[in-house]
């Protein structure tokens, strides 16, 4: 059977054909334009799969995902430049006639990470997704559902406690200043440093600062939800870094609470090259699909 | 039909008979002295009710709550002396020989305001009970089910942005020093101020730092979980202090995620006289019963 996931980010958008067994059968990659000219890309794409039977989109947001709303399937109120308040579920839904699932970027790669420990026999029922990158987000799976009844999670906007080093670093969300977001995300290190992430080595003190608000982030996840495990994407996460944030979270939780082993229960995507999303929406348009038929 | 409850505290527990209608018919109230007789106080009083079809037990913590574990049942490794290790489930089990369900004290509440808001019909699919007395802790219902699956939140233990004007508090926590627990339960009174919350006037300062740091648990729950409502109860937690608490959450929040009126999304409880867990005991007792007849 064939089944379709779009993975919508504010950078480039991902379009993929897969199987039930979620292994891609063919991809196509664009630049994220105007709605219009990127949405027309998506449908032109798929109608070249006229067997396809089901579709996801996991979308970068904000976005609407209660199905009672007036403007579910919207991206609303977005910092993205011409995307605020653009019904991408439906504009989508009414090109492709397919049933079309729709939910958050972080929600897509977390239930991705959660089927795919399933195929492992990990036999995990929780597990939350981070996203580290441009930005930062965090979606949650509890048997199978998505965690967020008002909307979808928002996590990186919680507050941390500050690093003694990092006091003067005022943060750069426009929201809120020295949110996790506003201390993590990429764009951290030119304010930090004046320069890319990729450019600042691991030994560098940074990446300890960085560390510790990373942990926090794990450790109050873990003592809000207790998942089975959590695990750390984007494009400033590596398993270099994630050690340090295994020993920083260590020293926090001082042995409150059991996590099991820390390198299985913090860890880096089992999907390869960020595929978690694409994985993630195979396996909801499958469900979706179970669910109609 | 009979349904008993047990909340079991640290100071004292509280057993009761009510029925489907969740409405308290007998109660009783006992200090916490050495488990075998403070058990047997339970066993001795509901074996006056040879009517009972089924008990819950809310329980201080920590608990093992995991149904597969050897230990499911127990409180495991707590600070109150005498209690480290004690089948409490299985000894009350074993002697009234009803179905008996098991959860932390926070959860009972939790689910106890989940069934009250339905009853008010207020349309909630989920919602966070934090207390905030001697201790701190929160239990989360979505869909009517408790989250944490390797074990129950400990959310009194999360770390957060510390107060510019409480920077020199080194917190109370033995384990964490200045996390949410060791920052705002009611002995940090005595620790910054010299004398017990009730004899410090709501004009003091203290009380800002305190709203502070309750509007970062209830901002931090709001980004991660998103549920329908928070209710605090607990000793330090007064209508006038949630008015602080939703004024700095408000703040905080900069208008980021829409939560409805403040009034209604962060409240006190809507049972009387700490009575959440006991309403929710009932309606825990019935739903095992019914599972099981």
């Amino acid at each position: 059977m064939q089944l379709g996931s779009i993975e919508a980010g504010g950078t480039k958008f991902v379009c993929a054909i897969g199987n039930e067994d979620y292994r891609i059968q063919d991809m196509t990659v664009f630049p994220t334009t105007t709605p219009a000219e990127t949405l027309q890309k998506c449908i032109d794409y798929f109608k070249k799969f006229p067997e396809m039977k089901a579709l996801s989109i996991s979308s970068f947001g904000p976005i609407e995902i209660r199905v009672h709303n007036p403007k579910y399937g919207y991206i609303t109120d977005t910092p993205k430049k011409g995307w605020s308040n653009t019904d991408f579920l439906g504009t989508i839904k009414r090109a492709l006639k397919v049933p079309t699932s729709w939910t958050t970027d972080v929600n897509g790669s977390a239930y991705g990470e959660y089927i795919l420990a399933t195929l492992f026999n990990e036999h995990i029922h929780s597990l939350t997704y981070y996203t580290i990158g441009t930005g930062v987000g965090a979606g949650t799976v509890i048997d199978g559902h998505f965690v967020g009844e008002l909307g979808h999670p928002e996590v990186g906007h919680i507050r941390l406690k500050r690093h003694p080093d990092d006091l003067d670093f005022k943060g750069i969300c426009p929201f809120h200043g020295d949110c996790l977001e506003g201390l993590v995300s990429g764009p951290t290190f030119q304010a930090r440093c004046g320069k890319s992430g990729r450019d600042v080595p691991l030994t560098d003190h940074v990446w300890d600062i960085m560390a510790y608000y990373v942990a926090q982030a794990a450790l109050n996840t873990t003592l809000m939800i207790r998942p089975a495990k959590i695990v750390f994407g984007g494009g400033v996460v590596s398993e270099a870094f994630l050690k340090k944030v295994r020993a920083q979270f260590a020293e926090l939780m001082n042995d409150y609470v059991e996590v099991g082993p820390l390198d299985k229960y913090i860890t880096m995507p089992l999907a390869k090259n960020n595929g978690s999303a694409t994985v993630g929406n195979f396996a909801l348009a499958l469900k979706n699909y179970d669910r109609q038929g």
